[in-house]
């Protein structure tokens, strides 16, 4: 199953790193689906002509696949392809590739679409997707759900949703929650490993002024790897969930 | 006075705006101060070299000056130019300009150079700006100091140094401050009012973990535009203070 790609050149500039000169995670996601953008608006589907027909894409999970991070300098390639869709959802990957063609980040993204006045989901008409010239599937692409956060031994963080945080899209950015989530993992854990996979799913949007609990517990693995189970809640709803695979450094 | 030049061009990103679709300053300066970067590694001035040396280049004051905010999806011009330097600072000017050459936001920017081990300034040695062809000049230029927050009628927002709020250069990014500096003021301020000048001085680094609490207080000027004051605090000492100008924003 596939459809269209587009691929474009991204030098990954200091500003978008961490401490230890690797693309911090919300870079990487907003360039990435920056590309699907462009995509969308090199088919003359722009989300201004989305937003005419009372619509938005949504993003519902991501299935983030490491093998390693770009690094402070490198001139990576960003792809995107529009892979299937079915009534509710459509399926697209995101991948980061180094110099030599090398795949460093893959990305599997379920996508819904909302009517922007009643916040609900909609049908996905093909009209909509035709364009991408992906596959349509009456089967469901069925992600796992993200284990739940471990309250006997859960440590958390407060975040307050700021004005910054809500992007040009007039939302919480999805890569906000990667913020929350990272900036609630104790240092000492990101600087001793790194991460092999995430599964994230959001629930429901957060707004401008809500105080979220970013919650997180730390589980090992019989295979040597860890796991961390993440929650972001927003008053009594959890708002998005998350499961980190992470794996030693090598020091 | 003036040096070389080094120009590129930025298409504004989604993820680079505000709410209101106007870069936000973060991303901006981000921008703005990656392309000096560039400029230095075409120069063959890396960051890299300035380390092996011992030394980095760090930013006191911002002077900026704002026609408008570059847009979502607007390409636009940065352009940096070394213009002179002196025994102890550097000075360098900061331009972003639309489609037409027009200048939208201009930023006199005042360096000076850390020894990375004693965390302290030295001299500018004539062997590092060179290359840049700026003028020598024995006078200082000399910046306004940040009016202080008037404490009778200030109000105040406390943050976390978090993890990515360090990036690939090993420092809290200069950036981050504006973050907490914008995200502190009222919303309804903020949807009503749009930058015209920023004084920004940066006094003292702040490292991860710290908690800072971002003041501001706001002062009606008699030209009709509207002064905010702002100080960065960590404990006893203020790292930072600001002084925004801000017109009325046509409705």
């Amino acid at each position: 199953m596939s459809g269209l790609k587009f691929r474009t050149i991204h030098q990954v500039k200091g500003y978008e790193c961490d401490l230890q000169g690797e693309m911090a995670l919300p870079a990487l996601i907003n360039a990435l689906v920056h590309v699907s953008g462009m995509q969308s608006d090199s088919l003359g589907n722009t989300e201004e002509s989305m937003s005419e027909l009372g619509l938005s894409w949504i993003i519902v999970q991501y299935n983030i696949t490491v093998d390693r991070m770009p690094k402070k300098g490198e001139p990576i390639t960003l792809e995107t392809e529009a892979v299937s869709y079915n009534r509710f959802f459509t399926y697209r990957v995101f991948r980061a590739f180094d110099e030599k063609d090398g795949l460093l980040v893959e990305i599997f993204t379920t996508f819904s679409i909302m009517n922007l006045e009643t916040r609900k989901l909609v049908r996905v008409e093909k009209s909509l997707v035709e364009p991408y010239q992906a596959d349509e599937t009456r089967s469901l692409v069925r992600q796992p759900k993200p284990l739940p956060v471990d309250n006997e031994k859960k440590a958390e963080q407060l975040f307050r949703v700021r004005y910054l945080d809500i992007d040009g899209n007039k939302h919480v950015n999805n890569s906000k929650y990667f913020d929350w989530i990272i900036n609630t993992v104790d240092l000492d854990f990101l600087l001793n490993h790194q991460i092999k996979t995430i599964n994230i799913k959001y629930e429901k949007e957060v707004e401008y002024g809500n105080m979220v609990t970013s919650e997180w517990s730390v589980n090992d693995q019989e295979d040597g790897t860890v796991l961390t189970a993440h929650q972001i809640i927003n008053g009594d709803t959890i708002a998005c969930s998350a499961n980190i695979i992470w794996e030693k450094r090598l020091t």
